[in-house]
């Protein structure tokens, strides 16, 4: 399962990934302790710095939980919901997949009439407007470009934006009191511009997924609208219909 | 709304859609009755016959009931399930779009080593292929391949295989005692094949959003193998996640 060499993923995101195949497939359950960086590191075969890094970036993104001298635990439900709830690409295998995140570009702007539309704005409103690209098991796969209503984010421009944090929505939470609560997609199948094909290593016309999410509060007011323009080669968007 | 001429969609099939709206917006509840024919056909400005078309239509796909001497009546949400739960395409404004199918061809052969698989069958086991288009607001948009375990539907080379009906999980439950209870599906872009692009009118190379369903029995059990290649110009595939 762990590879090494030229081309492949680095050691400590093999690990993570395993780690979080351990939590989907319920082999390791919300509440459970995890062993010990030691005993990881022998029963992995990697070194325990490897397994620390891992297990740092899980607790960054509330997967796992560290308490003072008693242990690292997997986290509730809730606190995994940012992740596996609303990320739906997962890679051939059905295994969820944590994405890393560059960011482009970030910047105000006015509003489109479509963008105004979907967020409920006034034409020409003020929004922030956030590029950026995510990898999937170390690979550029999708593009995003998120439009965020500039009246709800006030001190955005406060924020360190070549910076931001992997997963936004706790930073909504966090930092400007907006907790998302349900999402309505939109998937389509398009072509790769030129742009979309040179950030994604691909040529362009290339079939991408593109996933139109509007993110909405418990009340239902829309907060963000985000575009994602995903390479289907090697992950798919998962959908479970009960 | 209705409109007419040279290359519109059959009236009552304007109709059709025209009633589908009005349900899943909820003007219509479930358990209420509809409007009778004639004050339809007042209403909407169309003949009887053609009202009468649209809603003969609504019934066979258990939509609506007709109630001897009381009255047209809306399904209880179980009844429409198959119709609006499992079903995730609509139109540009978000309506569900009913779709119509045509058979191109049903015939029996052995499973491929993929097949067997994802049907959990054994590798060249006996399976039922189906290829169908389906036509949503008058248009192919969608080319289908179906593909059932033969040891589950035995007497299926009795049926009319040019004449199956256009929601299969109905016929899978009436006909062969199988109830489709939940189904996994996964997303991908992909690009239309020349086949592809024969069935739906448009150019090889376009990208086509593919969805590859298993549907599943109530104890899990894969009974159906389903790969849908959408063309997303005018529909999309919605999904809200709560």
């Amino acid at each position: 399962m762990i590879t090494a060499g030229k081309g492949a993923m680095p050691l400590y995101i093999q690990i993570r990934e395993l780690l979080i195949a351990k939590i989907s497939k319920g082999d390791w359950l919300p509440g459970d302790s995890i062993p010990s960086e030691m005993n990881l590191s022998q029963e992995l075969g990697v070194s325990q710095g490897t397994v620390r890094k891992a297990i740092t970036e899980l607790v960054e993104y509330n997967v796992l939980r560290r308490k003072q001298g008693r242990g690292t635990f997997v986290s509730n439900h809730d606190s995994q919901r940012a992740l596996f709830h609303f990320f739906h690409i997962v890679d051939a295998k059905g295994h969820r997949v944590m994405p890393d995140s560059k960011v482009l570009r970030c910047h105000r702007r006015h509003a489109s009439h479509g963008e105004a539309l979907k967020l409920k704005l006034k034409d020409r409103a003020d929004i922030i407007r956030i590029e950026r690209v995510r990898n999937l098991s170390s690979s550029p796969t999708m593009i995003e470009t998120i439009t965020l209503p500039g009246h709800l984010f006030k001190d955005w421009d406060e924020l360190d934006s070549g910076n931001l944090p992997n997963m936004l929505y706790e930073l909504y939470e966090k930092q400007f009191g907006i907790t998302i609560h349900s999402a309505e997609e939109q998937l389509r199948a398009v072509a790769a511009t030129k742009h979309d094909a040179s950030l994604l290593n691909l040529q362009a016309g290339t079939p991408l997924l593109e996933i139109e999410r509007v993110a909405l509060t418990l009340n239902k007011s829309p907060v963000e609208l985000r575009i994602s323009r995903c390479n289907t080669k090697k992950h798919h968007y998962e959908n479970t219909i009960l």
